[in-house]
């Protein structure tokens, strides 16, 4: 299969229904790949099956702030000097492209920069939806090695960051991509096609998925009918149709300081058949739970989208504005992330939520 | 020859000397030397002439704020890791460390890098003296490439930046010092011993004048007497005797917001035989000139180093206070520094300077 064109847009719309509000827009990135794929040809998705077993696969998303990406249109050639580097590093040859994260801005970037380094884009991501922290990957919960974290700017400049401690290796390339001027391109967690075959290693097919999602959302329709039939298909669940009526200040430890840690909740006043509920959105880089009468419908890292109900556009966390009216959809997260080490790493209390984690489906 | 000791006690005397008020201080990287000898046995200190033509010199010195150098006991330890990086990238041994500046903190401080990574030191630096920046060494006049920048922190931590243009390289390397907690070291300008013999590309028999000048300033007499010994031996001069009255106001571009271009100009009173006379002392990082009705004495790159009168120890620029009395004397910098290339990278407009240079002999 090959991404060009309308796929590459379905795509980008399925990117970033499986953000969960974070990410950043994939319609940021979308011209990227776009110009891409105009440049060099169609990008070929391969299955991880069709990689030699000791080929490597490359990892990358951007790191930074979201508003530089959108702001500053890039090249997404930052991957050319990656590639030349971990080839360097590992002395073996790169031979796919992985997404690091399918939702939002880097899904549509991973086709863009898999194009520019001449490589095909595998059928899978390392998250399957949308988080914050450089370790919160499926390479991660495998003991794939993090380091060395790989860095590149769109003007050449390559960083290569060592260090043992995951905390550390994400402090300093933050701090590179500070330097970078708020926008570089991030490798981590390099690993053969053999390693990536372990159980779990890589969230397989979500590159078809995107796809598949952004098809069904390009349907006729209304914009509830659509967000259905995706819920059918993706055994998710619409929790509610709703307008926002209240957006609340920041809460959450340093969330006066810190953005990283803030949390705005918002509450959702139900409309058409769900009027007369109230449903509280816990709201970070992501849309973290829905709490209805305490009890949370949904929360991390089950994927919880928001979509304008006029526009049909998925809404980012940080879009979300008092008066809008939403469609509130729930999806299943990957497998993995239902596990206990799954959830201790992304689970309602690594994002500060004093909540159980109960499957959507058992909600 | 090796250092050990009362050895390096002297050379680490004759470091703050060629600071010229800059670099920091000597003395908060001696105990590391001296606690590196302890452990390893005493630093060899060889010739460029014996090393083999296809080894590898490293250049080594600390980066960040001196502040946290003094706070901060470290182990520099951190030559370990950048040794076996610096390898594994050029794919050659290290055969010898360079002291990148031998001014100030970093010329003890390389000894002890030297010793814990098992090599010899140089005789020879980078600078002849203190400068801030970090492209201002005769490598880079020589043209030696000056990247990768490697950068380790004591928990053998590693970065390294790859940048084809110098401004970009320090930048990075900052910000990387930065994510350190403000202290690590960084070796740039790595070379074959072959590419350290060509003309100017090392600044020759830096630690060994370093010695001698220890050498000198321990002998017994007035600090006054030993600071003519010491001009005496190397073509320097005794400029004035006198008492700080003045530490003027910050001025320079953004001398407001940015401490890296703050210069305090200071005055000085004639005492002794020099009473009626007044100087003005233009400081930066460094002292960078002294200035007499109008008529400059000594500038950048010659070397301005102020002896306090009662301890006969060197004051550094961040320390001179209103009231102290000083001897000033001033060194001839390293011939290099006086071509015009070499002007044009440390001559007095390098430092927001308008004035012309001209040698401290024909002042």
């Amino acid at each position: 299969m090959h991404l060009s064109g309308g796929r590459l847009r379905e795509f980008a719309q399925g990117c970033d229904v499986l953000g969960g509000g974070g990410g950043g827009p994939a319609g940021d990135s979308l011209p990227l790949a776009l110009h891409a794929v105009d440049l060099n040809g169609p990008v070929e998705v391969v299955d991880l099956a069709e990689l030699p077993e000791d080929g490597l696969v490359m990892p990358c998303a951007f790191l930074g702030a979201p508003a530089i990406g959108a702001e500053r249109i890039g090249t997404c050639r930052e991957s050319v000097a990656i590639r030349r580097h971990v080839e360097h590093h590992f002395g073996k040859p790169v031979v796919a492209m992985l997404c690091t994260e399918i939702g939002g801005y880097n899904g549509p970037a991973a086709a863009a920069l898999a194009s520019h380094a001449g490589l095909p884009l595998l059928d899978g991501d390392g998250m399957g939806r949308a988080f914050p922290g450089v370790d919160q990957v499926a390479m991660q919960l495998a003991g794939v090695t993090p380091g060395p974290s790989v860095l590149a700017d769109e003007h050449d400049r390559v960083v290569t960051v060592h260090a043992e401690d995951g905390a550390w290796l994400e402090r300093l390339a933050r701090t590179v991509v500070t330097g970078f001027g708020d926008r570089g391109v991030s490798s981590e967690y390099v690993m053969t096609a053999q390693q990536a075959r372990a159980d779990g290693a890589v969230v397989l097919g979500s590159v078809r998925k995107a796809l598949r999602i952004g098809e069904l959302l390009a349907q006729p329709g209304s914009v509830v009918r659509r967000v259905r039939a995706l819920a059918g298909e993706f055994d998710g669940r619409v929790v509610a149709e709703g307008r926002i009526s209240a957006v609340l200040p920041a809460t959450g430890p340093d969330a006066e300081v810190l953005a990283t840690n803030r949390r705005t909740p918002a509450m959702l006043e139900g409309i058409g058949p769900d009027r007369g509920r109230t449903l509280r959105l816990e709201v970070g880089h992501e849309y973290l739970a829905v709490i209805e009468d305490g009890e949370p419908l949904a929360t991390m890292p089950d994927i919880i989208t928001l979509f304008d109900t006029y526009t049909g556009q998925p809404v980012s966390a940080e879009r979300l504005r008092y008066g809008l009216r939403v469609v509130v959809l729930a999806l299943p997260c990957p497998p993995l992330w239902r596990t206990e080490d799954g959830l201790a790493l992304v689970g309602p209390g690594a994002f500060g939520l004093d909540l159980p984690y109960r499957p959507l489906e058992v909600s």
